[in-house]
């Protein structure tokens, strides 16, 4: 990830602000507000704005309980009721923003989450960064032969300096004829004086997806662990994983609560179908189980054996 | 409206917080922030907590658009171009969250207003406060008889006194009778000790559609000028554009800009059919424009002549 | 329920038709389409439209997964996985349409699901049905002792033919004064001609919240599904389960195979926390669990040996 | 537009169903059911399913408003009302879904509308045909010098054939790096049988943006006008305004009178700000109006002038 000094120095501009306000803050947050944190090799997310922090949630909550919540000891354990209960609209009352670079590609990944406010750069209107997402070696997977749409061994050797290769030298070239048909180079100077360039919003179709774009990305807590439960997971592409990782350590700060109980009833819970729930009893009350007789598809009673850590049954 | 000792303490202790944010304030917004500003006979609105300003508007949309805008002159410009031009995600960055006190009736048709996060108080769980929304005689009107959702004139002398009567009576009894069935009454209180009461998920039906509900309401800036092009409108019953009002003041103290590209491009604007702009073209151009050439219907045509204030064409 | 003769022919019309279509169609649902099923004293739900079927989530979802899924032996095989997978979006490519008569107290619960498009009956233009809830003697409960919103035993004798009475009499009562103010009976004849009646969008606020309203509710299948595991669920207010309950009915008609995968992997699944997950482990495993040493609270200690089955160990 | 003999006789087999149905169905749009409309190069549309007509929108606002409306006099006149008094539940309550073909970069300015429903094919998944978009030379136009986000002038021979041939180069060069790197081609053989290829979700961020993805893409009626009035607007990149044009065909005929109300009260309607409003009043009374004395920007006025076609005027 590479800043321009203007760019640095914007950030430092808005770090050493100190306004006063009445509204909740969260001190662990405001520390790394708009901090570029790097993600793969040109990306980052910034977090730019919040609202609320973990006693909005309780907060609004007890407006919707009223006077009785007052028996209820803490806001751990109310926070810990609601998200174990799926009560959703109490965690809609915090809202966090983002600045966010990411390659095209993953960012077609992203989109697909609707419940969230988005403005992208524009790139019928400017002309996008010269930078690609090129993998580093250790992503260099094979195609799964086990799942369609997941990743094998790694590639290795000259199979490897070749895909890296191609995926340098067609980022570069389609790149380079980019500028060519606009007529512009990257930093806005122009190529040819006696030219007019191709429109942008035409040009830009020959860039690869692996080209990043940026946007400003709002939701608010519940649908940002939706999405953090679907992408911080193991059966999410890589590199969303790593951009969901990272937001993942932004909301620790923020709502440290609620991000306990995230990871205790979602990101570390099982879920068991009716048919799952069966063989547990059966095992829990010591009677021999099998697959014959249990109703599940074998992959699923390994995603039941895999997901206790019931190894040894696994057919 | 009414606050308890224990009500007024808690908003004063909420105002009387000065943290230091590196986020973004709004100065006018925060003077009012936490105050209950009066509603009706017992309802209010009071601002929690907000996201962003004007110029969090301008920063995404300049995201948006990239090193290409540093060429627009101000903010104002910029925002007005944005609200001119059906642009709606920068208004998306910017979000408030209000605390609501109104009549259940007016709760109903808020709420249809599906794109906001709400919490309200659970008469599941608690108790209602005693509280009814009676009009005020100025309020009393009869039925439009020439809009079939509408009022028409003001009722008087004894109906209005009648008309008082009974929903004073009405709201006084069944109330009275939600507190016997509870064998609870609203502070709290037991009413007979060797009783069990109804469960209050059922007695709760036994009161009228004017006993006044609560909730925190949190949304977007472009759809809670949505919600208030809709609400602050002529046509909009007075029970609810009362509160539309209020809250466009505080919109005018949070986003001042926005707020007059608002009034200017929404609130007083006009919507002329492709009709209709045949019709004011002929006008423009001194021709002769009658109704029956036009192809608009009489309640069509009357329309656009009182949109222009054209009064004398009315038919 | 009661419906007038006229509201007879307009249902037997409807039901008579016999359009031709290329469309594909649910045989099992088209055999109740438009018809009236009872609910409550005088509620009802109709399937007024629907579209698509079963093939229709796999269709969309093979758009999704291109030529690869031709290996997929079965369209159950598919549905499942995409259901025990949390794949929502193909899901939503199935659409119903219900016309809905209900309490006011249970609509203002059911609108709280966001995602649905509602036409209701306005009682701004309108006069509404003189018809209301009131719950039969097995639905008397008291309040629960245990559960703050629930319900606990029934009550009986004397008061339970009390609360009756009340409910009758102050539905009865604030219905006639709202016919007497609005000047005109639920027929829609004239009381006294030499009188304006009050608008009707204010006389309405004088009903009890058992008056009955309805509506038009039209959603996706995926937010259906979320509505029913929320609502068909023994934690909801059996007033609004009764119409969860007759809905998952059509679902079984219309689409039968993601019904049942919903009834596995939602409906009768259970939902274990990473520290749950550990006492189930150590079950399996034969070793001794007990709450101290488990991390979990008393209550949700006992929900998870409950949703087990494992009464024994309820502390 | 190519398809296969397989795709071709998939859509045969559709439009040979003829299924008995007591749903409402729109006799026109039934005849170019699953029919492949096509758009730009490689592009289609193709309606896939639709649920109601212009008589579902009465029939839902007639619940919505009860026995009121009977005096009504046509479904034109309500739809009509319904239209120009921004009344959006009604139409919310048909449906209609698409199977398109397109571009990725316009897919990714289409994605932006998000109150629709997606299922896109998964490049994950599986492979990406081998089609990509290539302007017509009327299209190749140079960037506009008024408007950042715009096309001017036609760019005309050796650059025309320039840019012509670097678009076919390097779509062609990517995608045939993307077989090599994929180590099987786009029909699915394997290219060394020796080797492992790069795992898919990797392999596509080779692929230039102007590769064509296809899409199941379902929303409701109001979305859609919504969409229409943005993407089948002059503002409109040519490559998406395309595809909003064919959709407005099949808009016509799905629900004509709605079609109509759209073309008068949206398509061909003129916003008139309250300041514009102003200058047409005294323009209508004959007075000398000018840009000085009316508070609008010179932007401003060229497009109040311009939108009632009073050029003459324009500064």
């Amino acid at each position: 990830m590479k800043l321009t000094p203007e760019q640095k120095q914007e950030i430092a501009d808005q770090q050493s602000q100190k306004n006063p306000t009445k509204r909740v803050t969260s001190l662990e947050l405001e520390k790394i507000l708009y901090e570029a944190l790097p993600v793969l090799d040109h990306g980052f997310i910034r977090v730019i704005d919040y609202m609320g922090d973990d006693s909005s949630i309780v907060q609004s909550a007890r407006v919707s309980y009223g006077k009785g919540t007052k028996k209820v000891s803490t806001d751990e354990g109310l926070i810990k009721y609601l998200m174990r209960h799926w009560h959703s609209t109490p965690f809609e009352m915090c809202e966090i923003k983002y600045h966010v670079k990411l390659p095209i590609f993953i960012a077609r990944q992203w989109i697909r989450h609707r419940t969230a406010n988005v403005n992208e750069y524009s790139a019928r209107y400017s002309i996008l960064d010269k930078e690609f997402y090129i993998p580093s070696k250790e992503q260099l997977s094979a195609q799964s032969t086990i799942n369609r749409q997941g990743r094998g061994n790694l590639i290795t050797g000259d199979q490897a300096e070749e895909v890296l290769q191609i995926l340098k030298d067609d980022a570069t070239r389609t790149y380079d004829n980019y500028e060519k048909m606009l007529n512009e180079r990257f930093d806005g100077s122009t190529i040819d004086e006696n030219k007019a360039g191709l429109a942008r919003e035409l040009a830009r179709m020959n860039l690869t997806l692996n080209s990043y774009t940026q946007w400003y990305w709002k939701t608010d807590l519940l649908n940002l662990l939706n999405f953090l439960f679907l992408r911080a997971d193991s059966h999410a592409q890589y590199e969303i994983r790593v951009y969901a990782d990272k937001m993942l350590e932004t909301v620790k700060k923020w709502v440290p609560i609620t991000h306990a109980a995230f990871l205790d009833y979602r990101i570390g819970a099982v879920h068991v179908s009716a048919k799952g729930k069966k063989v547990i009893q059966q095992m829990v009350n010591g009677k021999k189980v099998d697959i014959e007789n249990s109703g599940l598809s074998k992959r699923e009673w390994n995603e039941l054996m895999t997901s206790f850590g019931f190894t040894e049954k696994i057919v």
